[in-house]
């Protein structure tokens, strides 16, 4: 895997949008939350924590102990808008935050205004749950960015500084901590530390966690005790929250917390692919395997339990009480490209297609105001507002959090959303991604543009132009979505035989190629009925709708209340159309469906009767857009008659 | 309304095996535990407690503030065993527990363990949590029972002093607390010592408690200022937690807690009877409507939520997370018991042989030794050992609790269960249930006997002697359950034309009876495929099977797991047999069942796919038996296809 930085500006409609709306909204109303400019929100006290770690303010630590990643998510985001958009002024705010964490820092590297401020002598008495390393992790991912985007070295100087810290403090060797994160987070950032530094400890100390993790005697164990900790941990006392409960390679289920362990199954990607590591490659696709195909929500959401904001068990996937969180998306998007890394297979672009379209960005409005954390399948408003074990599930999304976890995850995922468009292999550039974009690519030292233009996710007509600076020779590996039923290839106008050029979801065309060659895919979208795996207890008798990567949903908005009583006939024609006005544009399907009538119920609870149904129309709407009209119920998965 | 005591002795199968049970295990077992003498439970010092508090004992007040109702459900059981099964040795007992509570009684007449012992000077300080007047309330039910049965005035004495000192305590006087009770009992205790007692002012008591609750300003928030308690009320800070959030006269929703709710619903319908207070009666009525037909699950469980043990809302009946607590089953037919008293209707008797044959006795195995608490109609045992929100839910009955409401509570309804057959009004006898029974009635100063034979609940054949002393006029109505489609009646083996003879679910047959004159009634049952209420979102395209007053449910263990994989199609032919191994004799019901093949499947979790069905036969068991042989799976509502 070649290291080479693509270059990737999004001229695409849809993620253009997404891309403004982080640009033009989030990132301005986070930095003014960031400095408690908000009024009627919890102040966030982000800044200030620095001010004063720094001596540059008085005061006291206010906050989450992670704290702190607030203000790197923010910065790692400005950084990617910065690629799209540059905003000179932006860019300027961005510095002198950077500069103040350099100022914060302490001498030996240290940094994590909680421990600083706060506890000063307990710094890594509590990896398990007080995030000194999540944060830390957060910083270098940002760094990472930052550099890359503007070639600016301060904030990787910093972060270096404080990984070279970490990599003297944890360790294998006598003086040194055997432990690891509590949350996972560090491990991917030190990868990328790595490649961009190209400094082997770090991928080493990366490593170091990932091996030390769920070893007996447990290090939570052992620092809890050196703590004098007597309670029990309070996820049924168990190191599976934080999937320490067993050595990763020997992991073969996903369990616990869904954020750390797919930021943690990201990095095991990361690092089998750095180092060939036979064992860990094994795991990493074990886990994979069950999570997509024993734990995921047909919206790519995971996480079914709000205990933990947990894995559960295996098709246990219930669409009510789902925690689904923004961000355990938001990794399965990043765990999917690391996958793609260890095997171009399209089965993993896929599943980061399909999060992308749907489980991560129903997390935020389309005004990009409001947010979920939690992202159901199913929400009857008056159940959530009454049931205690639906209180984690909101009918509505809510303004930005005093701890915002899913909102800037959110932001910095789609602010970077042209890394997940391409990879290149030497000289082989598999396109993962449909929408439009301009990027450059250097095959063999020569310059290689490329321009998509598509209406995805809309429809499937992909035109590519492939621009080499001159006639060049290399392989264009084009990914056949998996939805896709059928397809056609044309290469400057010309149709193309593929059928022997695809291999594990990708077309491949190796060819010379000239300056503005033109590809032309088209992969038709067909309304799909879905269904799920019969061990899903919950969608037994239901179906779920399709198109292309789109998950559509029902709301109480067009089809009136108590969508549960909806029947779809298997007979039901279905269509899909365009509604420009409708959420920004969207294809909305329709057709046929049965209601249960109520009528002739006289009032009556239970009763031996033939149910009579009402016919009537339905409107899906795509279920990342849901709650943007009037709030209300919603449902994914219809019942099929 | 007679107060006749009708004087009622069990003979039949179903239900002598159930008061079998409760004489030979439950009693002593209980009595076993309240003498801690029981290895690996938890201490109930329930009798220490009152050795304590008559000062024959050291030691400090052990056990929940309610410890002992234990004792006084206990002594209720025990009194309404006796009149069953006589049992000299276990009279003593009782009588040697009753002479303790006297002597451990105030001398003001003042008796509750928890403040004798523990906060002497807290008394009455703090009746939204402490079940002061709960405990006396279960204290006045016992004696009534015992008084009823032994004729022994002992009992009686005690609790008319604590209701004396009750009366003086509360009421509408300056000096008086104008307070009522966190957890609704002794309103209905009240009535009960009224009946036999005859003192006014025991009804006049419970109409107070009745009429003050839920008036501006709140008691409880009065109460809760006088200790300078400061902390929100767990339960929403809502007083509708007990049903005091308005006056019960205008209450129209069940709210709060069920089993008080329900406790509370049958004193009003009691008082609405006594005194005639229309505005009683129609609230009562209202929230009979509401419970049946908005709130109630199809086994006659009630209280969908486990927060609060409580009601939720209007048709939010999920099957896997509902509370449905044994009591609160066992409280509704009380209170259908106390609704028929005020308006003769089957309606009300429907409800209560549904609850009697379903939900309360699920609460207790075929050997008395295990209770559930909550009877789920859903029920994946890894679900609720996994999920936190179904912990509430056991996959298993559980030994005695420590702190035990619902075995005690199932013991004293089942031991009574000869008070629910009949009513008496003047010259009418109401027979509610079918079951095998020899009862002895007054009529105008004659004797008369009834002996009911049936093989109910497994076939709906009745045969009736009626014996008066001698010839003499008198009506028998008999209830027409609400589940006949048919029926016929033979008098004197003649077929009887009953139309014109049938109003409101009975069929009145006036008559001049002779000795020995036979009344055969005949209600076929037939298997029904029950659907509930489209609004009912968790059932919608389910069915349920009953026959007769039996619901029925599949376990695992007869039908193999991931039971909602199963749709019984609408032509499946099920048929029904007796099977006298099974569950100490049970009818199942069987037939055609489809089941999606997991074959094709492929392991992938969503696809677009033409499902294959597997055609399998299916065993449904009554639901009540459910969790009797190897635990599983269960459920209730099964897809219909």
């Amino acid at each position: 895997m070649n290291n080479n930085i693509i270059d990737v500006k999004i001229t695409d409609g849809f993620w253009k949008g997404y891309l403004q709306t982080v640009v033009d909204q989030v990132i301005p109303y986070q930095w003014e939350a960031l400095n408690d400019r908000i009024q009627d929100i919890e102040p966030s006290h982000a800044i200030k924590n620095f001010q004063i770690a720094a001596g540059e303010a008085d005061g006291e630590f206010y906050g989450m102990v992670f704290q702190d990643s607030d203000v790197a998510k923010w910065l790692e985001t400005v950084a990617f808008s910065l690629e799209n958009v540059p905003n000179p002024e932006l860019e300027q705010v961005a510095d002198e935050v950077i500069d103040l964490l350099g100022r914060a820092q302490d001498e030996n590297g240290y940094l994590n205004t909680y421990y600083m401020v706060k506890e000063p002598n307990n710094r890594w008495t509590n990896v398990r749950d007080n995030h000194e390393l999540y944060c830390a992790g957060h910083f270098i991912e940002a760094a990472v960015a930052y550099y890359q985007v503007t070639g600016k070295k301060k904030f990787i100087e910093i972060v270096s500084k404080l990984a070279d810290h970490i990599v003297q403090t944890f360790g294998p060797e006598e003086c040194q901590i055997k432990g690891y994160p509590g949350h996972q987070e560090i491990e991917l950032a030190l990868v990328k530390l790595y490649d961009v530094t190209g400094q082997e400890e770090y991928l080493k100390m990366s490593k170091f966690f990932i091996d030390e993790r769920g070893k007996q005697p447990n290090y939570f164990d052992i620092e809890k005790e050196a703590r004098n900790d007597e309670a029990p941990f309070w996820f049924n006392d168990d190191h599976a929250y934080h999937q320490a409960h067993e050595p990763v390679r020997e992991q073969e289920v996903a369990v616990g917390h869904s954020v750390r362990a797919v930021y943690m199954y990201t990095a095991m990607a990361d690092i089998a692919l750095k180092t060939n590591d036979q064992t860990l490659i094994k795991a990493t696709k074990k886990l994979w395997d069950n999570v997509t195909k024993k734990q995921m929500y047909v919206t790519g959401g995971i996480g079914s339990m709000a205990f933990g904001e947990a894995f559960s068990f295996d098709y246990d996937l219930p669409n009510d009480l789902s925690y689904t969180e923004t961000c355990a998306s938001i990794a399965l998007v990043f765990w999917a490209k690391r996958m793609l890394h260890l095997e171009m297979d399209g089965k993993y672009a896929d599943i980061m297609e399909l999060a992308l379209y749907n489980g991560t960005i129903s997390g935020m409005d389309l005004d990009g105001k409001k947010f979920f954390y939690v992202n159901p399948l199913e929400v009857l408003p008056r159940a959530v507002e009454t049931r205690h074990e639906k209180q984690h599930v909101k009918p509505v999304r809510q303004p930005w959090f005093a701890c915002a976890c899913c909102p800037p995850n959110l932001a910095r995922l789609i602010a970077s959303i042209g890394h997940y468009v391409y990879s290149q292999q030497d000289d082989q550039i598999f396109v993962h991604l449909y929408l439009g974009n301009e990027s450059t690519f250097e095959i063999e030292g020569k310059s290689v543009k490329l321009t998509q233009r598509t209406n995805y996710p809309w429809d499937g007509d992909v035109n590519i132009q492939v621009s080499p600076v001159s006639e060049s020779q290399f392989t264009l590996a084009f990914r056949v979505p998996g939805w896709a039923k059928e397809m056609c290839v044309k290469i400057n106008g010309e149709l193309t035989n593929y059928v022997g050029l695809v291999k594990n979801g990708y077309v491949y065309i190796d060819r010379i190629w000239q300056p503005n060659d033109t590809v032309e895919l088209s992969f038709p979208m067909v309304i799909e009925r879905i269904k799920a795996h019969p061990k899903v207890r919950d969608n037994v008798g239901k179906v779920a709708l399709k198109r292309g990567p789109i998950v559509y949903c029902l709301e109480e908005v067009d089809n009136g209340s108590n969508l549960n009583s909806i029947f779809l006939p298997k007979t039901s024609q279905l269509t899909s159309s365009f509604d420009e006005e409708l959420l920004n544009g969207v294809v909305t399907i329709s057709g046929e469906i049965e209601r249960v009538s109520e009528q002739h119920w006289n009032d009556i609870l239970y009763q031996s009767i033939e149910e009579e149904m009402t016919t009537m129309t339905f409107k899906a709407i795509p279920y990342y857009a849901w709650c943007n009209r009037v709030p209300g119920e919603m449902l994914v998965w219809i019942n099929e008659s």
